[in-house]
């Protein structure tokens, strides 16, 4: 199997979030990490008291189907059945690229590193491209839109012809809308999975900051999705996941506040970045993507005084970081780029480690 | 695909654990239900408050390994590195199953039929034997040990035996010891997995009575463990289910005091059934099985009162039962023993519901 990036079918990326790691990289930066290295929002959805049956009873059916209604209706997929809830997006992958026989996967990028390995794991040789024209020679395409970590965005218009191409000839088109919750509506993709030839995937952990448990979807036409519901089996959400699934999807007025919330700390975080000299290159409303040249320094800068961002393996100018979550995130923020920012002006700026 | 007892590969049989299931079959039943469909602890182990993070954040990596080590210890497995964990051993059985190219399953029958729809999925042909000497000829055989309903344990002299016929050809073992927390300890493999040819499954949500946090293990030797924990991806594991697997799999004195618990209720039930004349065949601590001419009528009688058991398509003659929670639960169950028990003595015993 032929594998970007040399990865091999076990290797997962980094992906950031673990202060495991921080803590490996950084040992000396003073506590408590501030983790700016995901695109998970801050601003977790608030958290309320769990039924102790969600914990000891299997999970009900007849609660898994109503956070399938709920997630259809949030997601603008045609019904409910078109929905395969399960604990994770991340699990999804393989199954979902293995529902098309052994061939060419293409992966549009650079994005996120998941889809090539579970592209490779279902058999597929893979590559990946930078011109959305070149996934058209796909048996199985994949799109992350908006696009992790740039934020570029694929048109509806553009994907349904992919979508259509795929169909044509018995091969599947993958876009993951992790970031569509604040994405632009009219370019999503779940309301067409009837078409064919096409799964949507959505993450519930990333806008509603929840990411501990464990919530994803596949989006697909009904033969697609009871194939996908098959593999995952009886009890795939787990007892909590159902829980707040329903509640948090269910609630239209959180979702908008917080859309507006995000889109004002995203400007807040660009403003501050262009005080430092520094362009925020695009992203989305939960993270920004930045280049420069000095990257690895701004990287170990921030390492060092206790805040992780996102570095990559693919292009070592590039860099992404996510949102804080309080005013003292945010004051430990400005001071540490304040630090890096005079120590460059004073040419004595530290790439390590 | 010939699949046993006519089952599709989307069809997931039921498992009992479903009160809307019940509700349905017994809309007019008292409630609330008490629930002695599944052979889940009515005593789970003690709730605790969950840190924040098990719910906003990714599962840190450091976490799972702990869990894998903390499993590893608990079930007797070489190492933490034969340990997979997952969200619910349910999810792992296609999985399991796909370890082996399309071939023959043989499963060793009755029992839990989720897996012979696992290895339908996986692409194997599947049928069920009822001599263990048969499952000699499978490219992967099955044993759930104990078994699910009735309780049969098959020694580990023979499941060695069994697991190196299996590797000699190339096939594979799988034990499924659901279990075996509260089974005959000398008979459990986890400790034989590095032979190969071999995988163990272990279920958490049973024993723990937290059947709602979905987790379960894969323990087998280090180069399946790999290729399984591969499919899985990263966070696999929800943030509360590792919080609770840590403590509770750590929790030996909650163990051996609740085996003693369950060993009591069990007797308990068998004595109650007794003074009905109802006998007892086998199970484990944590279910019994019965067989009577009218089991068609206690299910219907049972259920009729707000009491929901468990029947099974291939022997109308069989039920399985689990354990009351409380006294309150015993004393119901006990009034609507009685009730049953003096209908069928006058010869009035309705078999519907």
């Amino acid at each position: 199997m032929a594998l970007m990036n040399g990865n091999s079918v076990d290797a997962v990326a980094d992906h950031g979030g673990s202060l495991g790691r921080a803590s490996a990289l950084f040992p000396q930066a003073p506590l408590p990490w501030i983790d700016l290295s995901t695109g998970i929002n801050p601003h977790s959805y608030p958290l309320f008291d769990l039924p102790a049956t969600a914990f000891s009873r299997l999970p009900e059916p007849v609660r898994a189907r109503e956070l399938a209604a709920v997630a259809a209706a949030a997601y603008g997929a045609p019904s409910a059945a078109n929905l395969v809830p399960a604990p994770g997006t991340q699990i999804l992958l393989p199954r979902v690229a293995s529902l098309v026989k052994p061939g060419r996967a293409l992966v549009l990028g650079p994005t996120y590193a998941e889809h090539a390995r579970a592209c490779a794991i279902a058999g597929h040789t893979v590559a990946e491209v930078h011109d959305f024209d070149a996934l058209f020679g796909a048996d199985i395409a994949v799109v992350v839109n908006p696009n992790n970590p740039d934020g570029r965005v694929v048109s509806r218009r553009d994907l349904l012809e992919l979508a259509d191409k795929m169909r044509s000839k018995g091969g599947l088109l993958v876009v993951d809308e992790a970031f569509m919750d604040v994405g632009p509506q009219d370019e999503r993709m779940d309301g067409d999975v009837d078409r064919g030839g096409l799964v949507v995937l959505r993450s519930f952990g990333k806008f509603f900051g929840l990411a501990g448990v464990r919530l994803g979807f596949a989006i697909a036409a009904e033969p697609l999705a009871s194939r996908l519901d098959a593999e995952l089996g009886p009890w795939a959400v787990a007892g909590p996941a159902l829980e707040y699934g329903i509640k948090a999807l269910g609630d239209e007025a959180w979702q908008k506040a917080m859309r507006n919330t995000l889109n004002e700390d995203a400007g807040r975080l660009d403003a501050l970045f262009a005080g430092f000299g520094v362009e925020v290159l695009g992203g989305t409303s939960l993270f920004r993507f930045l280049r420069l040249p000095d990257a690895a320094g701004l990287f170990a800068a921030l390492g060092q005084s206790g805040i992780l961002i996102r570095n990559f393996n693919w292009d070592e100018t590039a860099l992404r970081i996510g949102l804080p979550g309080n005013e003292g995130e945010w004051r430990r923020l400005e001071k540490s780029l304040a630090a890096w920012a005079a120590k460059r002006a004073s040419g004595t700026t530290e790439v390590r480690p």
